[in-house]
């Protein structure tokens, strides 16, 4: 219906996540509206992520180079390594400013109606790590989901016979919330992880 | 907080209407975990339809040369024209298949408080094609607001005196609708505009 170009874009706007056609269609007027150099520059960005993005070698967190800016960080807990399902799910983390260590990015969870098995996640890097780094502990941070929480029993057998402390992240209240509104999984994980005042 | 090029994106997206920061991170991490072709796929059609798309030289329609699809295609009725604000308005016309007359698209409708008057719309172009072309009458298809009914009785006080038709969409009931759920706006204007059985 639209003049070739314009229809083209708005396809492949339809494609990403969440944007149904109608967005799409706005997006792409919006895109024929705006100032060139801003449009272009929203393909430039595109392109230039697609080429100077890789995967880090050591943790397969989104990196420029060989190396993530956290593997290159002279600074950082090298005895420490938080295992996590995406490389944004690091940012996250990265946030609470309350965590110095490294990172394993698995790349999803272990979902077998899914076709994810162990095989499709970056066990066997992890295992490799762990023998050639001084990994001391790793802090399970995949999602309190029926998934994530699978992954992380998984990562528990796998590892601690190895001889390394493996933790998970605390479920429970989140902080400012009301106990009037919490779920009974969250409120029976709180519970179970209670803490002495 | 991101690598540069992937934060690059994220800013870029986050400039789009209705794409929060929230957003923006979720697409941006997917046009990375994508097959390359299809992510430089979506970065050539912004860049092509920003090549290719111009403004159609007559009814500002948006078009791939110097006269839009609607404009160059001979088996239109030249003596009708349906005068829109902004260009996605003609597909939904087309949509309809009622209608097989030419088009003048705006650029919007007469809104003061937003700085625009008649001189930011375009009026003069409509003027000159009425002295140019045979045209014998105007549908006008603005959007049934304040601003697009100021700007239809705008319209019909400049133009009518040149002794065309000047015909506005009928407002009423929408087709499959509720009357229970009818405002009383739409309500009065179905009223008003009642048609005999």
């Amino acid at each position: 219906m639209f003049e070739g170009p314009v229809q083209r874009l708005i396809d492949e706007l339809s494609r990403l996540p969440g944007i149904g056609s109608k967005s799409a269609q706005r997006l792409a007027f919006h895109i024929l509206a705006i100032e060139k150099p801003d449009a272009l520059r929203l393909a430039a960005a595109i392109n230039d992520m697609r080429d100077q993005v890789t995967l880090c070698e050591r943790c397969f967190n989104v990196a420029a180079g060989e190396l993530c800016s956290i593997c290159r960080d002279q600074r950082r807990d090298d005895s420490v390594v938080c295992v996590v399902e995406r490389p944004q799910d690091i940012v996250v983390v990265e946030r609470t400013q309350e965590y110095r260590g490294g990172y394993h990015v698995l790349g999803g969870s272990l979902s077998p109606i899914n076709g994810v098995g162990p095989g499709q996640l970056r066990f066997d890097e992890l295992r490799a790590r762990l023998q050639t780094e001084g990994i001391e502990e790793l802090i399970v941070a995949t999602n309190p989901t029926v998934e994530g929480d699978a992954t992380a029993m998984y990562i528990a057998r796998e590892f601690k016979p190895l001889g390394l402390r493996v933790t998970r992240l605390a479920s429970g209240l989140p902080v400012g919330g009301d106990l009037d509104y919490a779920d009974e999984l969250t409120l029976g994980r709180a519970l179970a992880g209670r803490s002495e005042l």
